[in-house]
């Protein structure tokens, strides 16, 4: 099977260890034996956290945009409800599934938007858009390639501004650098061959110093302090 | 302790990932330090997914056969009751576990047999069967052990019949192939000295291709593709 | 940020593996990279499982000397109470927490006693007091620092009453001995770099015999076999 995917991740945190911003997004092509990406597209977003329920919006968005240069199968979003087609779900469904009174809000509100994008891949390309989440592979692929790409917007992000940024990284995985870019390991059991990769075309990561360090208040999770080498 | 234990593993999966029938079943003795059956009985069983059920009494069974033939303390079961002794269980305290209807009505039904089976060994060997589950070491050594052997059982399949077979592993477990078999290691955390193994007698090994990735749509599982060299 | 956290663990198993009392307590101070200890205070205690809930004001305790000789920003206690601040805690807000009767009477049976240590550390030295719990790292280095100690404290119990003694380790940890201790490394996903450590000052470990298998009716818990060499 080829599947596209798409994840949004990692985050600016405050001093106190507290996310302020969504720091990347990204989809991939992964194909057998769905390891890493084969493809993929991926852009800084810098969003607010609170207005980061809209992210699955440009997600499907960036599937679409992978999707028209590439062949693939099924299409996975980053939405935990039961791996059901996109265009199955409704808001009576909602009222069966196990989803807190916010998220069945949160989920109402960006329905229409994802339901649009999902059927225009559905009709164009005749492609599945189902909403797998947490169980699907390529999304962990895509979480992992946007945290890879998210390591090289805030090093730009600390040189250009000339500030250090802490980042917090997805759930249990570690960055290991390379000579042209970065890899993002996953630590979870079982996907010690899971990883993203992003490269360092602008050389941005020699213009920076990173510190790799647990995050002290939320275990399995690690953190990057990230300092601009003119600013020591 | 010497303990007992028996597991049913692996299914042959559909080119979506659908699981279509049950491989292997297998008991294991387990001993000090824990970490690999010390004598073991497997089968092929190829039984119907919705079938399933019913494996747990054949469990059983397999267990008293390996009673028959070695000494143990204790045998443990894969049900995951609360570690209660198999003569304990009872109808009235299923309706204090926190279990579906439908566990429930398949419990009532295999019940009376399981009984007659956990009665036998006790009376004859003197050993408590305990509905243990998931919180055993043993269960878990006899589910790979399984597994080792349905990898085995599966590659016999796909030379007899020359087709491709594709095979779905227990949870968190990595194949590796020796010169006399095949072991399956866990991969779950804290399990890496835990493994089952599969003795390769009719060199069966080499007549197939392995290709090892991961379940794109179970996050923790993975999957073997196995082609008859014959056939390629 | 310095952190302090102080947490109790390791328990002294009978032949079946039921644990029987809870061998050792530490406060750890722990800085970045949020690894292992920087200070710690560790204490055997053997005290029994039934009265193990009045643990935690002795880690509170511990925590409140640690603190009378080192800065720190912080203090972590191991109580899952979504990391409130233990001043703001009261038996109000427990029963709109998911705790068990159980779990509340034993809290408001600790809560008066915790929060006067608390209140001490707040004014005296200005750090907050969290009830943290498992989502802190600072925490899961307590627990590996004691575990380590009481491997140590387990060794002299078992030279000096020439006996064999049973330790269940904390979960998912493994023991490394080295020339001038123990280390205790955590096995948890992502904690691979995550480490107590105890210096084996009286040379106690030359005079055991140590054997590590898993607990095989607690999946994720290993134990080790301690025999004086004396006795053997």
């Amino acid at each position: 099977m080829r599947i596209i995917s798409a994840d949004s991740s990692t985050a600016v945190l405050s001093e106190k260890f507290v996310p302020i911003s969504i720091v990347a997004t990204a989809s991939v092509l992964v194909v057998p034996p769905y390891r890493e990406a084969t493809a993929f597209l991926a852009e800084p977003i810098f969003v607010d956290i609170e207005k980061g329920h809209d992210a699955i919006v440009h997600e499907a968005e960036l599937c679409r945009d992978l999707l028209s240069k590439t062949k693939a199968d099924v299409v996975h979003l980053d939405m935990s409800l039961g791996s059901l087609p996109i265009e199955q779900l409704s808001p009576i469904q909602f009222t069966n599934m196990n989803i807190s009174a916010k998220a069945k809000r949160h989920l109402l509100n960006v329905l229409p938007r994802l339901r649009k994008i999902g059927n225009e891949m559905t009709q164009k390309y005749g492609v599945e858009v189902l909403a797998i989440g947490k169980e699907s592979i390529p999304v962990r692929i895509a979480e992992l390639t946007s945290g890879a790409h998210a390591i090289l917007y805030a090093c730009k992000k600390a040189t250009e501004e000339k500030h250090t940024v802490l980042l917090g990284l997805p759930s249990r995985c570690q960055p290991r650098s390379m000579e042209r870019g970065i890899y993002l390991y996953s630590l979870m059991p079982a996907e010690h061959d899971v990883r993203g990769f992003a490269e360092d075309s602008e050389e941005i990561l020699k213009k920076v110093n990173i510190t790799e360090f647990l995050n002290p208040i939320a275990r399995g999770f690690r953190a990057l302090k990230i300092n601009p080498k003119e600013a020591e």
